[in-house]
């Protein structure tokens, strides 16, 4: 992703904000039907090979815009156990995530998975959930808690989420949800507290 | 999807069939870069308008061709128990979804995910997967064997293997299934037999 390598109030990083901020508005207003390259460009005040140089095509920009917009804002809920931070954050992910908007930045982000997988990195919108899974996780084990490897709720809880989301008929409910958590919570084991 | 009300030999399955079998030829010689809907109809001696009318655009017409590429060929391999007959099936599938062809495949279903989700039917993918893990249930349930209930072979094997090949920096590993494959039987109950 350009974002990373930006230097903060740079020029790049400036023409960034101003046509991920132009896309926002666009996609707000009108949503996605018939949003173009130009119409972002002439909003956000850049030419359009500007955004065609940067971003190669209008999938891959919504893909850019949509990946920031998953960027979690600050560190999940502490409610004081492994069980109920796990139950908090994935209630909140299943929530966010089965919205129209979720769907849709679900979706743009997909579109441009050619650019990881084999031989690439992993997405940031998976390294973003494995972050806060960590924190989760970290926070148990300074507890002397049994925890989850972040693999296993990866698998046993993110997973089965976005499964479901991208492919089932109806979304995911609470319920299910509950049930991936006890999964997770079933493979724990106590690990030695960092000293 | 369209292939589902067409009268076979009619007019409509003929035009699918020369159409489909003229996407998977020029996807087998060029790959899909610079493929065009113009190209397709040149090849099928159908006009571009016939295709455009039946399914809407390129993304439509390659997910419903990638669609009919997921169709299982017959039923999953019998090794005589439910764990053995889950480990050589996801094995199986995890291997084939990892190839290039699999992951262009799966990235073609899913940009037309906004034909099925909440409010349409489940993905004729997932019902794919769904009735080949049936089978391997009713076998074992005909068997007298404690069996998994197909939901859960979705979530813990399935959703696992798509998550990491949509997402992660490399494709899941045979270990990684067989460790799911055990965590399905985890939750394996017996069930009273079909009269």
């Amino acid at each position: 992703m350009s974002s990373r390598t930006l230097r903060p109030g740079g020029r790049a990083a400036r023409v960034q904000a101003a046509v991920h901020q132009a896309t926002r508005e666009l996609l707000d207003a009108h949503g996605r039907a018939g949003l173009t390259v130009p119409m972002i460009a002439a909003q956000a005040g850049v030419t359009p090979s500007t955004i065609y140089r940067r971003w190669g095509d209008l999938g891959e920009l919504l893909a850019d815009v949509s990946t920031e917009c998953m960027r979690p804002d600050g560190e999940p809920a502490d409610t004081g156990s492994v069980p109920g931070d796990l139950a908090a954050w994935g209630e909140q992910y299943r929530e966010e995530m089965s919205t129209e908007v979720g769907r849709a930045m679900l979706r743009d982000v997909l579109q441009s998975c050619g650019n990881w997988g084999p031989g690439g990195g992993r997405s940031p919108c998976m390294s973003f959930t494995a972050d806060q899974i960590g924190i989760i996780v970290a926070r148990g084990v300074a507890r002397g808690e049994r925890v989850p490897s972040v693999d296993a709720v990866l698998d046993t809880l993110v997973a089965p989420i976005i499964y479901r989301l991208l492919m089932d008929a109806v979304p995911p409910t609470p319920q299910q949800v509950a049930r991936w958590v006890q999964a997770c919570m079933q493979g724990a084991t106590k690990q030695a507290r960092a000293a």
